[in-house]
């Protein structure tokens, strides 16, 4: 027969920690704590494969379960000296479900079990405290007539007329009444009075009265957390997190214990070390009788646990060290013993039950980034963790908290939101609004803070946007223009606010009923995409000097290449510091984009604008220079790192200028009519610019646009080599879709590469020839692409553009729903979708390596920064992933996390 | 050692037509036909593999060479009684290329090889014809010192200043200064004078004598067949075609035969059955005392072989039956004999040297359409093949002619093409310009032919299309509205003729310099894509009364099903006549488009303008209307036969008018404002469309209206069965990427479904779901997604734009240039891409059927109706193409002869 109870206890425990799948979590953590020696109010765990049987039986309990209980429930009673239903010292139960992964709130709950006509006057002489005991009852009656009697029977009711509603419709008329504010107010009578009533309406409503049976209780309330497993709320759940239906869960029985019982009692909450900040020091707070829920509810300003932890608001509250020493030293003994049990820092609740302490949950406690860093790092040398653990501890989305002032957590608590949006770029910023680019750099000039609000941005906007702190825009997705640019500067974002009207005109920003005007003060949290009236405190923990200690320990660990997307010698900079291991994407459009771009961009114009070859090469010749200075330099301050080119990706006429006044200027400038611009206008338009005329394809119908930059590429180089300096630039074709493509673009590669070396009488310069992997052909077809290039960087934003069919700059009409509806589980442009876009990488990787064994293998792109993506690139074999230099150190983090998970598992498979 | 060495001849013939990969395709079939008795010249094979060595071994010929040619050539000279080199009785060679695989022209060849200073005066006293004999010397010259003497030496002449260039020039000069106009006018003395002169020519340019010795001569020719496989033409032919470099080629060397020794000579083409019309009669021409090239060159009007083929215009001249009985009794013989040795149709060249007859080729003949199908027919009755080679016997796309109407191809012939555009839609057809779609339909009621010119053509025009007899445009691919409409009706289309600039204001198109007006009649040919000026007789070949009975032996060997894209009810019986098996893609956009769209339209404008869901729904009450009618009707056309229905599909900005004028227009009907039309415009206006907010995008987004179209569906399928007719309708979801976009769908039709049959009254209505498989990540997820769909249509145009990231309406700018540097081999839009989209296929289909085995499986689309890929669709195991339906028999028999092929290779893997 299959073993269905667990008993923990003084007297007998039966489970530990590992037993979670048979357990749940919190029926392992119990007998855990039991086990070794930590007091618990005694009960049991009935197991998730007795829920199972239960659900297989129809709804009933496996043969002989009675007898285990029973058995089981002697050994609490022994315990402490109290009998379940006894009329002179009832022991009173719990009944929680725990599954093998918590589900917070999907399942139910019921307290207070076995409080009945029979052990209510037996309780009261045993307490001397008439009033908590009738509490405690109409507390069972609610949650046992709503959890037990109500759901569990499947009774739907109509929306609020649920008999919790109803139940608690008699007291607050009651409250009413009698001009009671809260429920403190209610005297022995009323509670008494409540629950006569409470039960008179459950008879009326559900045509059966509360069961008067302690026993008829009990076995109720175990069922009803079983059948609470098969509820809707958690079949939902289960669907969101991918949980099995046939997992089933595990219900807790256990003594309950109160510490509202007088003077001699007390509850409280504590960490281990401080969850803020990561000092070691046990940091806490309790209440002197009073329950639970009573320090969380935050009705009653709660008093610091020991001395050395207090602060100004609570320094006048006396501690439990030195209200209770004795109880707090056992607890000091306990949580230091918890903490070495478990080697992490443990979120504990316990109460004092007239006297005694018992220990109620203990779990790994939630912690800042900081917090996780510090005390990773003090773990490891207190040899607490090995460095592994050490690694694991930290979420790689943490660091962003290390890398970006914040808003002060207590400010932000009391400030009033005004509108949300997506969190494009982290961290916090307040400034003064400005509508404009040219309004917010005129801010920034004269020293204030700027809050740039658009409708959406456009590269015209870039220097405002350089000169702003934080950026808010009405329209666009998480990969728009200025969400790419924000994060490529690490600077704080918010982007598709789309309940703010923008009216740069006017000058005002409107959400809903309240209109702020240029100049006004806001501030943005754009880790949370939330935005704030008024200034808000920020604070900096980029100073934390644990940091640098920290990423050391993290690449000893990792394999995986980490790489920055960097497009000019100052990003190259911001990515070596942030440990970029190589520029992974260095694009050359870049020049025409942002400051200093008038004279590239005009060039590039007078290019697209050309008839003839020859004035084309014209204005390639003028942009050659440009180019190779800028090419010179970002290699100059890589030193010798691998730099990946990649060649002119945007179809041209994103580089037209679409309204007429800006045409006119450009004609003007070019010597040509207004007509013409137009008419080069329309014959440049597309239908579909994404699937358009565009990276190699330009290459291919203009060989003199890939020559010339080539040629800044290696004559760059070469001139650095001559003058005795190191660089090593890689050539990346975009947009392939076939090998043939490479081999034309190869053959104008080898011919500039001659002509070069001979010019700077080089013997030769070192250089690579790779492609994008970013058309789901080039995937299929990689083993034919393999044989000309020496690298592939798949390019996931495209993959997953074309894979999926989503167009990235209009999926705002149905990505919503979608994500609502659960139709797709994460944006794709956010964490790469392994089920489809990956089996793509997995196949042009495989096929590629079948036919170039050192063919080297990498992501640029947005996905190159997503924890969740670099694991899988980790988990595939790359050679490297490159990200905004802002996201390197939570990539490199991500990589050495997913090396040492591969390593447990013993699944690396590169 | 290897045989380098096949003789062929009376005397001894080595090989045979089985040995084409040794001997070349000529080499084997003139052994095989010597094998047979048939007179051949005699002369030897020098095989492939003696080429590769020749290459091998650095030019040079292998060991033993020259002792195996003496000895073959003793057997030539024995046969023939005279002798290689003799002064007396001169034999005279030539030397041919002869590969695997025919590379028509790519090669070289050298006559009249053994004429020289000793032999010249024999061959007079033999010929009694010294003008005969010094114009083969000056040929010989001629080819000899280009071929041999400069190609094949590797000299690179400037352009224009090859020897062949400067020998005519002497040439020309002479008759010039003779006053000559025919080569023919030149006397014995001028020809002497030429070799005179062109030797010295020879030694001047190139620096060597022309050689005097027939052993040097025939080396030289051989040696220069050989080096020509590794000519600069051959080399890119064979690039182009996916030859093999290492096939090498064979080398002929046969004696010389001449026609041209008087009248007992003669010479001629002939073919064993008609070819244009495929009737079992003899049929070829002739003429005495001439050389092959003649018969072709067209300067003399050849003589009909014999008296049943006389026609009008020959039959003033005398046949070769009348002429020489004899010798065509014997000529008639060998054919008879070629004809059911080779079984087939043979196209053979003769020559009769003084009474002797030789043939000099046989291979199979080409043929038109309706000759290929009516022999194939024949051939099979008379049991000369069997069912299988009958079928494999009439290319797919030579159905085409028999389906529509072609320019008679002799007045074809005469005319003259004004501009060149893309073969949208087969056939041929005459009109008068229209400019606009109201002058079409104007001109048509007028019962006056019209040809419709546009620049592009759009929705709009949908009305002046159907009413004009051919469709031309300036703009446009294959896949273009105008091509898309036009195939579907199986109407004569070009587009893309970029040389035609048409302006509809001033009622004129104007090519280069050329202009024609509004009613001027122009000519189409739509199956090659050229235009002429005029009007052209046409001539009708779709009543052939063999088409049926061959088309029923077709779908007797093929098991593919194919299926037909149809919209409406008259599509449908279209479809059924040309043999349908079932629609595939009935798309329900349809009703939008075309002739009566005027009210749904309407009704879909004002269900997008709607701004409520109320509003939206009663839009759609209405279009519920219009839409069960449609489907009604087809379904009870196809009576029982499948029919998929693809729900709406296109992104809903494409049904808003975006010129001013119409906005307003549709901002009366609808009582609001010209703002609101363009806000709704400008809020659906999307970057990139074809990756936008379309297809079950759509559906989701508005559940309504899927919830529309599916009941109309349902109702009119159950109404048919209710009146006890049948109804198979089978619902598809277009643009899905996700298993769960079905599953949302699915619920939608569930309720329908249960409330239609609740109104109906009905126990039951067969249904089947499925989902269009278009988008790269479908095929990807294809095992998820077959846990629900019953079948899957892969929609291989947007598959193919999504997998190359090739926007069809924009692949203008590059993919002209990709053909031409044969970047990509085919336009994947009309071929289907079998490395890349095809292994998405393949992925799709053995994801699918591993969860679902019964998963039908089909394409619709262009693709569809294209041989090569159906083949492909045969080779995957798919169920199913569907195609326009005058696309039908091509598919019919591009099915059947895949399944053939997939017998004879033992490969049928489903």
């Amino acid at each position: 027969m299959l073993k269905y109870l667990y008993s923990f206890g003084r007297k007998k425990t039966d489970g530990n920690a590992e037993m979670k799948n048979l357990l749940g979590g919190k029926g392992a953590n119990l007998a855990e704590m039991s086990r070794i020696g930590i007091p618990v109010p005694p009960g049991f765990t009935i197991t998730t494969e007795c829920c199972n049987d239960f659900f297989k039986n129809g709804g009933s309990f496996p043969p002989g379960m009675k007898k285990e209980v029973t058995a089981a429930l002697t050994l609490v009673e022994e315990e402490l000296g109290s009998k379940f239903g006894s009329p002179d010292n009832p022991l009173l139960l719990s009944s929680r479900s725990g599954a093998r992964k918590s589900m917070p709130g999907m399942m139910e709950t019921v307290l207070n079990i076995g409080l009945c006509t029979k052990t209510i006057p037996g309780l009261i002489k045993k307490t001397g405290n008439g009033r908590f005991v009738y509490d405690s009852f109409r507390r069972l009656i609610t949650m046992y007539s709503d959890v037990v009697m109500e759901k569990a029977e499947g009774v739907e009711p109509e929306e609020g007329k649920g008999i919790r509603v109803q139940l608690e419709a008699i007291m607050e008329e009651l409250k009413r009444k009698k001009g009671y504010e809260n429920d403190v107010d209610l005297s022995v009578d009323d509670l008494k009075y409540l629950c006569d009533e409470y039960r008179k309406k459950i008879k009326k409503v559900l045509g059966v009265p509360f069961p008067d049976d302690p026993m008829e209780q009990l076995w109720g309330s175990i069922a009803a957390v079983f059948k609470s497993w098969n509820g809707k709320r958690a079949i939902a759940y289960r669907r969101i997190e991918g949980i099995p239906d046939d997992w089933g869960t595990a219900t807790n029985v256990q003594a309950m214990v109160f510490g509202n019982m007088g003077e001699s009692s007390a509850t409280g909450v504590a960490f281990t070390r401080n969850p803020a900040t990561g000092e070691n020091k046990f940091y806490g707070e309790w209440l002197p009788n009073a329950q639970g829920e009573d320090v969380v509810a935050g009705i009653r300003t709660p008093n610091p646990i020991n001395e050395s932890t207090k602060m100004d608001q609570n320094r006048h509250l006396v501690s439990l060290e030195k209200a209770m020493p004795k109880i707090y030293k056992e607890l000091f003994a306990i949580q230091k013993k918890l903490e070495s049990h478990f080697r992490d820092m443990q979120d504990i609740e316990f109460t004092i039950q007239e006297g005694s302490l018992y220990m109620l949950q203990t779990r790994t406690g939630k912690r800042t980034g900081t917090a996780a860093l510090n005390m990773a790092l003090a773990m490891l040398k207190e040899k607490l963790i090995n460095e592994e653990t050490a690694i694991m501890r930290v979420q790689p989305e943490q660091l962003e908290e290390l890398l970006h002032p914040i808003i002060d957590p207590a400010a932000e608590k009391r400030a009033k939101a005004i509108a949300k949006g997506l969190p494009a770029g982290p961290g916090g910023a307040s400034g003064h609004i400005a509508f404009t680019a040219e309004e917010a750099c005129e801010l920034a000039k004269k020293g204030k803070s700027v809050i740039l609000v658009r409708e959406e941005t456009s590269p015209e906007d870039v220097s405002g946007m350089r000169a702003a702190d934080g950026i808010l825009t009405s329209r666009g997705g998480m990969t728009s223009h200025a969400a790419l640019v924000a994060r490529g500067w690490g600077k704080c974002c918010i982007v598709g606010a789309g309940m703010i009207h923008v009216n740069p005109k006017a000058g005002t920003m409107t959400v809903g009923s309240k209109s702020l005007r240029r100049g006004d003060l806001i501030t943005l949290n754009g880790t949370k995409g939330v935005v704030y009236e008024g200034e808000l405190r920020m604070i900096d923990a980029t100073e934390n000097p644990g940091f640098k200690k920290y990423m050391k320990l993290v690449d000893k660990h990792r394999k995986l290449g980490v790489w920055a997307n960097a497009d000019t010698p100052g990003d190259a900079m911001v990515a070596l510091e942030f440990g970029a291991d190589g520029i992974g994407l260095f694009r050359t459009e870049h020049m025409f984009y942002g400051e200093n771009s008038d004279e590239p961009l005009f060039l590039l114009r007078s290019m697209i604008m050309s008839k003839t070859l020859e004035e084309r090469k014209k204005a390639l010749d003028k942009l050659f220079k440009h180019m190779k200075r800028d090419v010179k330099a970002t290699m100059e301050v890589m030193n010798g790192r691998p730099v990946m080119f990649r060649l002119l990706d945007p179809p041209l006429n994103e580089f037209i200028p679409d309204d007429t006044v800006k045409q006119k200027e450009l004609a003007h400038k070019l010597g040509i009519t207004l007509a013409e611009v137009k008419k080069r206008e329309e014959f440049l338009h597309e239908s579909n610019p994404m699937m358009g005329h565009r990276g190699v394809r330009l290459g291919i119908t203009y060989p003199e646009v890939t020559e010339m930059q080539v040629r800044a590429i290696l004559e760059a180089a070469g001139e650095l080599i001559r003058s005795r300096k190191k660089a090593l630039p890689e050539i990346m074709i975009p947009v392939t879709c076939d090998v043939n493509e490479l081999c034309e673009q190869k053959k104008i590669i080898d011919i500039v590469y001659k002509e070069v070396i001979q010019k700077l009488r080089l013997k030769k310069i070192d250089y690579r020839l790779g492609t994008m992997i970013e058309i789901p052909r080039a995937c299929l077809v990689a083993d034919k692409m393999a044989s000309v290039a020496q690298f592939f960087s798949f390019g996931t934003n495209d993959l997953t553009q074309m894979g999926f069919g989503f167009s990235r700059d209009d999926i705002g009409g149905f990505l919503g729903e979608y994500l609502d509806k659960k139709i797709l589980k994460d944006d794709p442009f956010r964490t790469l979708d392994q089920d489809g876009i990956g089996l793509l990488i997995e196949t042009g990787i495989s096929k590629g390596r079948s036919i170039n064994r050192s063919l080297k293998v990498g992501i640029c792109g947005e996905h190159g920064g997503d924890p969740a993506s670099i694991d899988f690139c980790n988990r595939e074999g790359m050679d490297y992933v490159s990200c905004s230099p802002y996201r390197l150190p939570v990539a490199r983090l991500a990589a050495a996390q997913s090396e040492i998970s591969l390593k447990v598992a013993g699944g690396n498979n590169h």
